[in-house]
């Protein structure tokens, strides 16, 4: 093994003591056919999950999230990415409910994904760019692994925003009789044109730098840094509405410019700066291929396709009750599909209720403080739990 | 000279011939203070100046147009890029207008650029990223140095869009007994933070291709071909409506793929395919340090910044008529910038008509056929046509 190699894998195993994991050593069978093993979830859980285990709350994450919803993520040293969202006290109680997030198939923070070393014989190493296509549905099926693991029935909710809304809703139709309620948030059915086009111009980027190497770069102790970098500023911008980035930056200048001899090059405009920082610093955590993956499952979403384009029947043996919830100012799942998805529950029935969060913060303010989302998700929970308790003794 | 090098000057001696060309030997003193000379100003011209030298329209290109508005391009060999617009018979009719159109300063299809000979006597061989820094003003005084060398003293109408639509302004503020009349189509008198955001990714993919070796690729007989492609197909998406490329390509498949596998790489998708296209075809004719020359002189325009962020002070001394149209689905220069023109140009007194083009293509709509733009542009020079003929009775 080359130093290089070593070295990489040491990185790995820095994080892997951090989180909880569970390996299932007969793997998963994927949406193309394909057989993964053996399959490690690695996940975190935050509260105590009740005696009847009816209190757990699954969250899922977004294209580049982990499972460190709250509390201090132990990689980054950072509070978790949700932790406005998720505690005691929070919206989402963790005195109240038992919270599992599991990091995504296909990712880089624990869970099976391109940098995890491959044991099916056929190659030694780490599975790289030949780790098998994902989708959503593969997502979720690898989470039912982990929620069947912890023997609960019925989870009492399914919670995510963007890519982590897509897993909401495909919970809900492969599973209904598994998941009480619902909340996709800032999400869509399926992957539009623009969107897909945008994910391709960021694996562009990745492939065209040269230490891409066909996604071999791990056996060269290298990494696309600069392809990556690319992808996520491009992608940074689609997570902000136009109104955002002109209040928090405008066409302010860095301190040290005088404008007056209009330079090229280096770090003219604030919003630069801002840019290069978010790609520098998503490039020290992310791998190159779990980028590439994650974003092709999201272009295969489309929830409607099994059912020959019909939305509708897609949706027609739910049983959630579900709250759809949109950013007035997000444009890359605009409330116009949300919008989509409330009209396809009305039709067969569903129990939707829908909210507009109007907001000038774009995608990202799901992550953000927006107390209006705040209240709209803790009185959701709270009816609804409400409501279960009312059935229960109905029944 | 190494033999890259000369077939890198033999490919820019075929495009040569065939465009008009004028030499201004003293050059110009560019906004920053630099003096770049000789300065070259590649164009060319449609239809006849009359002898009043009255009818002569400057049509202005966008960020990677060219001087070739309408009849063959001599060097692609398809139509002008604004050939269903301008010609006989068109709304911009070549039978009573003469066109000028030159090559913007900074580009690189005959004006002076980054891919031009230095002839400062300080470095042998081409501008390459030395190229200084030039703004809008200076592709606006560039412009005028030629309409004065016509010996016009008054420009029937200035057109464009996107970026020409900036000189358009600048235009009607620098020389206002110059323009008679002014057309800013799809424009800004700013560049925002989300647009120069957009720019900056584009030209971090260019710095990050290998083959870029700052700027002196040129010396190398090499491109940054693929961060130069990256860069396009970026801006191709935002020059689209997420509408547009719905309707365009949806999610369909390429012809080849059974979707059941979910591949990851290659061309999955039409929309890719479609990018890979603008990419590549953009490669062969652009050069790239003009491509950053130009994002920058963009990135740098601010109608109000030499006003203390004043527009309505910018436009205090304008005489010119304007026809700002915009398009409903622009989301690069929205609706909403063209509103803040027209309001500070009231606010001024000036003459001002506001057209809203209904068109779900986006930004690019303005290049396309488009009836509602063809009418409302022929309808106000034909208007304005008949005001000047009555002003001229009454003086």
């Amino acid at each position: 093994m080359a130093e290089s190699e070593e070295n990489y894998l040491n990185s790995d195993e820095n994080q892997d003591p951090l989180t909880q994991k569970i390996m299932f050593k007969d793997g998963i069978c994927l949406e193309n056919g394909q057989y993964l093993a053996p399959l490690e979830i690695a996940y975190q859980t935050y509260g105590q999950l009740s005696a009847a285990k009816d209190n757990a709350i699954l969250i899922c994450h977004a294209l580049t999230g982990d499972q460190y919803v709250t509390d201090i993520n132990p990689i980054s040293k950072k509070a978790g990415w949700w932790s406005n969202m998720v505690g005691p006290g929070c919206p989402i109680d963790t005195n109240k409910y038992f919270i599992i997030c599991t990091n995504v198939l296909g990712s880089c923070m624990g869970t099976t994904g391109p940098r995890s070393m491959r044991e099916d014989g056929q190659k030694i190493g780490r599975w790289g760019a030949d780790f098998p296509a994902i989708t959503i549905k593969d997502m979720v099926n690898a989470q039912k692994m982990l929620i069947d693991h912890f023997q609960i029935k019925q989870l009492f909710a399914v919670i995510g925003g963007s890519m982590g809304g897509m897993q909401t809703l495909q919970w809900a139709v492969s599973y209904p009789d598994q998941v009480y309620a619902v909340i996709p948030i800032a999400t869509s059915s399926f992957h539009s044109a623009q969107n897909i086009a945008f994910n391709e111009v960021g694996r562009q980027a990745i492939f065209s730098d040269p230490d891409w190497r066909d996604g071999e770069y791990w056996r060269y102790g290298v990494t696309p840094y600069r392809g990556l970098a690319v992808a996520r500023m491009m992608a940074h911008i689609t997570y902000l509405s136009e109104d955002a980035l002109n209040r928090k930056f405008g066409r302010r200048l860095q301190e040290r410019l005088k404008d007056s001899s209009f330079p090229i090059f280096g770090e003219v405009f604030q919003v630069e700066s801002y840019l290069h920082y978010q790609g520098s610093n998503f490039v020290r955590r992310f791998d190159a291929n779990s980028y590439v993956t994650i974003t092709r499952a999201m272009d295969w979403f489309d929830l409607s396709h099994a059912y020959d384009g019909d939305l509708v029947q897609a949706f027609a043996h739910v049983k959630s009750r579900f709250c759809v919830i949109s950013l007035s100012s997000d444009w890359l799942f605009p409330t116009s599909r949300s919008r989509v998805i409330v009209q396809a529950l009305n039709r067969v029935g569903a129990r939707v209720s829908f909210v507009e969060i109007a907001t000038d913060k774009g995608h990202d303010a799901f992550l953000l403080e927006e107390p209006d989302l705040d209240i709209t998700i803790r009185g959701f929970l709270s009816g609804i739990e409400e409501q279960r308790r009312l059935e229960h003794y109905a029944s």
